[in-house]
């Protein structure tokens, strides 16, 4: 079976490491060259929105996924008008919500999932009237093409804002509020085609210039991961949705509080690969092919630390008792993701020790909260 | 960084499939095409004697590696004689070894590791006097070129040895004591180049018609693993061995016999792909790259089984909890190893429910003992 993936970043790449045991092959379509998954599977070159190209991709595949959320939806929704009958997976309408910050707002809404205060802003008039009932300190995003803290600026005063404005005012934009969040949780879990659900472990994120540097799991009270776990359900029974599905969440005072939300696997989840009894990759191959779904036991206490610009020698992580390293082969560049390494310890304690270690030597600046 | 590996088996595949994350390419040569290896990277097709191929191997490799022991030796010395500078490991001496049953009995009598009564044997009166002096039932083995049970005869009476003899008598042969064990276990580790060693639990291994179907680790009294892990470490030792290597024995009223050694990855150690927190791919990479070795703790009480012939459904394995699955892509023969799946347990009482539970399905005729 072939699974076509729009996207050839480092999560379809570990898409492919997961389904090669399966006996799967992959097809990835991406502009870019070299790309990260192209180092192990078969890449067509070329746009997300070359009909000749999509429809090759759609032929070659038994199913279609996507390893980015900003791939543009009309050419599969054209694909699918030109009668091509493969599925897609996850479903295009929650494909539609991630990309726009505004429909994923009303969704959360809508389903009485808890999300920030937020005002969609298309005219200074409108910022001015947000900045008035949500208060300074906001943040204001850009609608569309957000990730790793592109398209937003944090806004303390009436300068920031008339700056963030002149800055961004060309897309359409989105103002919410600045939580003062005790802590940042994410969760995972996967819906199959036919409806069985599975619920990963809670992950505990620390981000740095807007880029996720720490992921540590299983993480927070029982609790925490029983909300969060029943947003997402909320979320993908809304959709009917098929494959691994992610949320973010902030926590201020024990409340959970949805940021947003990526239908796909997720960074935060890279643990699970040696951590947890099935990785997510695995799990959303079994959920697009309508397989049974795989255990989301955590097998430890898990740390995730991303390795951000260029890659620090095998040895200097490998020499690091049980640390499993990830190379996505990517050139390397200021404040790009080139890789992440993970640990698993009998103990939280133990996790903790070991990933400090681990941090000064490759991500100095960066400490367990 | 490139590995070039003769033989492209799933041995091969497997240790490719480890060696991605860490950013390592592959090449493999083999006769035989499509190779279980060769769908996941890129193969040169052709016999393992061909100068001219093995010198592109070794133009294009950083060390060179084996998956499987019978790969003609002379080949590989005239690449070195010829000037290639790439690295051999394991090494040849341990590979020579390795391949001849009268210098592998002569070798574990050399470091003092108690193996079976065995005589060579080039004549019917050598056949005659081997069998006064061991004495009846004992089994006839082809000095070269065994593996799963090729190779070999059970003799229980003089009609025995006389078809056997009949049958096998162009080859160089060996006669040995036919072992009535109580139980087979075999013990792994690895040596990295500058000399680190890591040795693995010991696995308790049940075979059916001479090939491997079930294995169980961390297996037998901690007695056990340290005994094996000496005689494994003298080989080693002697041999300044690097990569992984593995010693098959029997166990009789707790004593420790060695039958057989592989100077490779091993059929018995695929479970600490999940179940140990590096697996023995990950570690023959890092050892043969001069890498510090991982963690060999197992994670978990661990079952592995042998999917032979054909392959079962996807869904009737991914169906069981925790299970983990390995297809090689290899097309379904009688007697041919197709595939295996894992499973990771919390208790020994628990893995071997579940493992009796998967027996069921994908090996009727093989139960835990």
């Amino acid at each position: 079976m072939t699974i076509g993936v729009l996207g050839a970043g480092q999560l379809g790449r570990m898409l492919a490491l997961a389904g090669f045991p399966l006996g799967l092959d992959f097809l990835f379509l991406d502009p870019v060259t070299p790309a990260s998954a192209a180092r192990v599977a078969r890449q067509l070159v070329g746009s997300f929105t070359d009909q000749r190209l999509l429809e090759e991709l759609a032929r070659s595949s038994d199913v279609l996924t996507f390893d980015w959320e900003n791939i543009p939806i009309e050419a599969l929704r054209e694909l699918a008008l030109g009668g091509a009958e493969v599925p897609v997976c996850p479903p295009l309408a929650a494909l539609e919500a991630a990309q726009d910050r505004v429909l994923e707002k009303r969704l959360f809404e809508k389903l009485d999932i808890p999300t920030t205060r937020w005002a969609a802003v298309d005219s200074w008039l409108d910022l001015k009237r947000a900045v008035e009932t949500i208060r300074l300190p906001g943040v204001i995003k850009t609608r569309r093409m957000g990730y790793d803290g592109k398209g937003q600026a944090v806004v303390k005063s009436g300068e920031d804002l008339e700056r963030a404005w002149s800055a961004m005012q060309s897309a359409p934009l989105l103002y919410e509020e600045l939580v003062d969040y005790d802590c940042e949780v994410s969760i995972i879990g996967a819906r199959s085609r036919s409806g069985e659900v599975t619920i990963y472990p809670l992950n505990g994120n620390v981000h740095a210039e807007g880029i996720l540097r720490l992921t540590r799991a299983p993480f927070g009270p029982e609790r925490w991961w029983r909300t969060a776990g029943q947003y997402l359900e909320r979320v993908l029974a809304h959709f009917h949705y098929s494959g691994v599905l992610t949320i973010e969440l902030f926590v201020r005072g024990g409340r959970l509080i949805a940021n947003e939300m990526a239908p796909r696997v997720h960074n935060s989840g890279h643990w699970t690969i040696e951590g947890a009894v099935t990785s997510q990759f695995e799990n959303h191959l079994r959920a697009i092919l309508d397989l049974p779904l795989g255990e989301t036991r955590a097998a430890g206490h898990c740390a995730m630390i991303n390795l951000i610009g260029e890659l620090p020698p095998l040895k200097t992580i490998l020499a690091h008792p049980g640390a499993h390293l990830h190379v996505y082969e990517k050139a390397p560049r200021p404040g790009r993701k080139v890789g992440h390494c993970t640990l698993v310890a009998r103990t939280a304690r133990e996790r903790d020790a070991r990933a400090q270690r681990l941090l000064r030597e490759v991500a100095p600046g960066v400490s367990i909260p």
